[in-house]
């Protein structure tokens, strides 16, 4: 007997045909002879909806009452999926953020959670019910409803299977796992039976979709086996493992990219202790992540620093970098926001010192110009022209021969 | 500066500009010198959205989590109207049922209040806020959300004015208070200044509506002054004290009608010991709410009873008896659903005497009918043929002068 965690979005929890298809999943899984926790969202639109309602309100709305306003939406969920599982004739018990209890910080609208308190829950498996739980909520220290941000219900639902130490936590959504990169923009695109969490992160916070960053982390810590599968049909998926290792033999995992950069210069910088710190300070103390930062060498006591910001934060962070430029004496600034940042991933590069190679020279063969360079252990990322990404990822994609398994891979 | 718990229905909460209106008033109390707790219901109209849903899930519920379902809609109510007093720029926090703590027993969808602990909210008011609290619901001892029934949300606030010593518990609905009798029927109806928690009791079981009972025995126990006011005016509504009293000085207060019931006689009974409870023992067990009755006197050792009971519940009562009858050996039953109960109330006829006879006289006069005569120390009910309702409130109004104030009748 195994113990499952079931994490169902607001797509798959969209309607009530599609809260008794999640119903007749978690007890067909039940019924396999599993313990199963099911972690649900809230029926889609219904956020929207009730954000509606308090804008209507107010334009500033105060944090804790939103919280409380917006757990509405998971509470309904897991009442009807309850109900809808217990009209199979199986046995359910629905439990909120408070009553699991997920503690959390009390950071409104985007807290984190602290402990889990599974005993509740490992009681009513043990009756041989199903547990419904309420995702996306906890409450803090002094019992107020907090919420988890974007994409908090797959951190509950690791949280939980964390907690639970529970066989595998699956992430149900309307794609049916992991692909080497975008099917939309490269056909080839092939599904990655099992990946590394470590890898997982680099394709997740280059732009890949399907599983948010922090519930990566989360699982990575907790050593929590991930499968992320389709709400649609039966077929295996992909499956995000805890271990920091290639865990499919292949040197390049996937090709990941990230439109949302601009890239910024900031020319004749003095090349003297402390300069690059003056530039940075302000953009950090604004909570403008700065990502790629190369910087030339000196000529004649001169350089140039070359970093990107997200698309969005690009104004302002030109405006700090050109206050903070008027005091300690750096020349004009640069700001290109037509840039993609693309990059290729893969745990098994560590060992392979030719990645970075046939990755310029894939691109330098299809006349892309490489603007920047970044590489960490098991990532090697370049900055390139906006138009040539849909071709530059195909390109990579074909480069490293990922429509292919890795053991059938030339390299 | 006085402690005030205000109580606004769904109506009063149905729309964002109704929420604002709420807020308004709050905020004026508050800012008039006073600690202000608002207990609120679903917005109108969410109650029944949400029992639509489940009822799309499954046609047999499960008590408890309908209970999680319908608590989702004083949730919202409360969110939004923190955020609409916030919007004032007064302070304003939101409390659940289970952060009051309003702690019930377990019975799910009728809950009765066993505790609160007032400390959050007394500490809340302590610094200058204005709680706002769900009303209808509460936790039981497993931590489960319970709600507590129809009108639950006046409880709720009559408890909480009790936990909290309050001044006075202000239940706002579209009615500006109590009346001597329906203004529907009888357009000379008066509003009533003040009302013994008492007569309130026997008005408003009698079918008055404005209060629920629950509340006004909670009132009553834990002596709780409430305030029945209008949500659209200022002005001041109807006081129900929890005096066992007289407050007015009237012989009458009131009177109430009845159209919900069914009279049943049983002929040819047979008057031995234990005749009579082998008659209502099968009502009881099926839980049929037996109200007048009435046994005449004996000849040659048989003897009739009539009684009344829910028009609803008529058909069953009815089958129950006749199998009972099989048993014991009684006669036919009749059944007749064409009649009303109509009350006078009044806490002042304890000492008159005469209350009785006029009562009887002012329906002989206008050629209505007593069927049955039932008396209690401050009610006098009679039933009627059903037809002469309206009739009868009129001729009551008028024969105990109650468009007039109390210090202005003749008698």
């Amino acid at each position: 007997m195994a113990l499952i965690v079931q994490k169902f979005g607001g797509t798959s929890m969209g309607s009530i045909e599609r809260i008794q298809h999640v119903a007749r999943r978690a007890v067909a899984t039940h019924n396999a002879g599993n313990q199963v926790v099911v972690v649900v969202s809230a029926m889609a639109g219904e956020t929207n909806r009730l954000l509606a309602l308090a804008g209507q309100v107010t334009k500033r709305p105060h944090d804790r009452e939103i919280d409380v306003l917006l757990a509405t939406g998971e509470q309904v969920s897991i009442a009807l999926l309850a109900l809808a599982i217990e009209e199979l004739g199986c046995d359910a018990r629905s439990f909120l953020g408070h009553q699991v209890q997920i503690r959390t910080d009390g950071v409104h609208g985007s807290a984190r959670i602290r402990t889990i308190d599974a005993t509740p829950v490992e009681e009513t498996l043990q009756r041989g019910a199903i547990v419904v739980v309420a995702g996306f909520q906890g409450v803090d220290e002094e019992g107020d409803i907090t919420t988890l941000g974007r994409g908090g219900s797959d951190l509950s639902a690791v949280a939980m299977a964390a907690a639970l130490k529970a066989d595998a936590c699956e992430i149900y959504s309307d794609v049916d796992g992991i692909y080497t990169t975008d099917p939309n923009v490269c056909e080839r695109a092939r599904r990655i039976d099992r990946i590394s969490g470590e890898e997982m992160l680099e394709l997740a916070s280059q732009g890949a979709k399907v599983l948010q960053a922090r519930s990566v982390e989360f699982a990575l810590k907790y050593k929590v086996a991930i499968h992320c599968r389709s709400s649609f049909h039966d077929g295996e998926g992909s499956w995000v493992l805890p271990e920091e290792l290639n865990v499919e033999g292949a040197i390049v995992t996937g090709v990941a990219y990230d439109r949302n950069s601009a890239k910024l210069t900031v020319v004749d910088v003095p090349d003297v202790p402390g300069t690059v710190a003056a530039l940075f300070q302000p953009l950090a103390d604004a909570h403008i992540n700065v990502d790629v930062i190369v910087q030339n060498i000196s000529f004649e006591g001169r350089t140039d620093v070359t970093f990107t910001v997200p698309r969005n934060e690009a104004d302002q962070a030109v405006a700090l970098a050109n206050a903070a430029g008027a005091v300690h004496g750096w020349g004009k600034l640069l700001c290109d926001k037509q840039v993609t940042k693309i990059s290729v991933v893969g745990a098994g590069m560590r060992s392979q010192p030719g990645v970075a190679l046939r990755m310029f020279a894939a691109l330098g063969k299809a006349g892309i110009n490489i603007q920047l360079i970044s590489t960490s252990e098991i990532k090697i990322s370049c900055v390139i022209e906006d138009k040539y990404t849909e071709l530059a990822v195909r390109v990579l994609h074909d480069a490293f021969e990922l429509e292919k398994p890795p053991s059938e891979r030339g390299v």
